[in-house]
């Protein structure tokens, strides 16, 4: 009775994470009442995200540009390479405004269960990254779950006699915590506090 | 440090219903991962719900075409008018497939803290359209707040006189409750054992 145009918003704003059926209802209402001022700016906007945003060739961060701002600020240390499960983890980092190196995206993390191996997580060209002679110190920021410290360790270990520290977070990391849904202060206080692997 | 287009889709997402700003950055990280699948596709359904969706101007419902296919139905009983405080009231009401009239869409309710008196609300038109000969019961379905009765007991009282029988929801519409919160089964009880004002 909604209409196809409603429904098809309705089905695709569900799909969002933290909008079941309900709020995405609600969202598509909002966004049809708020047609100059949301509906249509929205609409812009992901236009122009779908149209300019891309992802960065060398660490896998979402920018316009590429290689992203972050791989392209010449004040950025090149000796340090954080390692992240994704770009969440990498906004994540970057919020606390306390690490000041580069990054590395692995786009996920090791899961027997998933079928996700080393190959689908790019580990390779991490690892020729890793070789790189301005680097000196790679730091897992993996997340603090089975899965994530698995990966970690697994990094760690194809790292090993490539002449770099390997450092990872340091516990305050709730175990089973997601990086993204930390407080800056608990990120900027395990970064500082990082353990040689 | 996002990028001003991720930045701004970040900042539409957050004024919708039931996204805050960490969930927001969520969606906005999704949506580029799913570029194909999810970001592409969601604007262009918001292009095409902009261009194409509009307020009816018998009911206040939202359709593409106007009148909407609610009031342009020939199936629905001319006699039954149903006033909801908004769209959302409107669809579900509709989602229970137990009312077989039309509707009247206020859009919002009267609040002498918000400064929204009849006049905002299109109570005029409401009564004017009760007068149509047809009409024999309009049904008050305005949420069982102070605002909502306060506005049910306002629109019952300019009904006074006009020759229909005015109804309001049963109770069993939870004190304090939106319409849009509840199941179908409790609004399909309410509307069965509503009581005349
Ligand atoms: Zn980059
Ligand atoms: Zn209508």
């Amino acid at each position: 009775m909604v209409g196809p145009e409603i429904e098809r918003l309705i089905q695709l704003l569900s799909r969002l994470p933290g909008l079941g059926p309900r709020s995405a209802r609600r969202a598509a209402l909002r966004l049809v009442e708020k047609r100059e001022a949301l509906l249509i700016p929205l609409g812009q906007a992901m236009a122009e995200a779908a149209a300019k945003v891309r992802t960065c060739s060398t660490c896998g961060n979402f920018d316009t540009i590429d290689p992203c701002a972050v791989c392209a600020d010449p004040r950025r240390d090149p000796a340090l390479l954080c390692v992240v499960e994704d770009v969440a983890g990498l906004w994540a980092m970057e919020r606390t405004g306390s690490f000041r190196g580069r990054y590395a995206v692995l786009g996920g993390l090791l899961s027997a269960l998933d079928g996700i191996g080393p190959e689908d997580l790019g580990i390779e060209s991490l690892v020729a990254r890793a070789h790189a002679p301005a680097i000196t110190e790679v730091i897992l920021a993996t997340p603090a779950t089975v899965e994530g410290q698995t990966t970690a360790h697994y990094v760690a270990e194809r790292l090993a006699g490539c002449g770099v520290t390997v450092s990872g977070l340091a516990h305050g990391v709730p175990v089973g915590g997601e990086l993204d849904h930390l407080d800056d202060g608990t990120i900027t206080a395990a970064l500082r506090a990082r353990r040689v692997f």
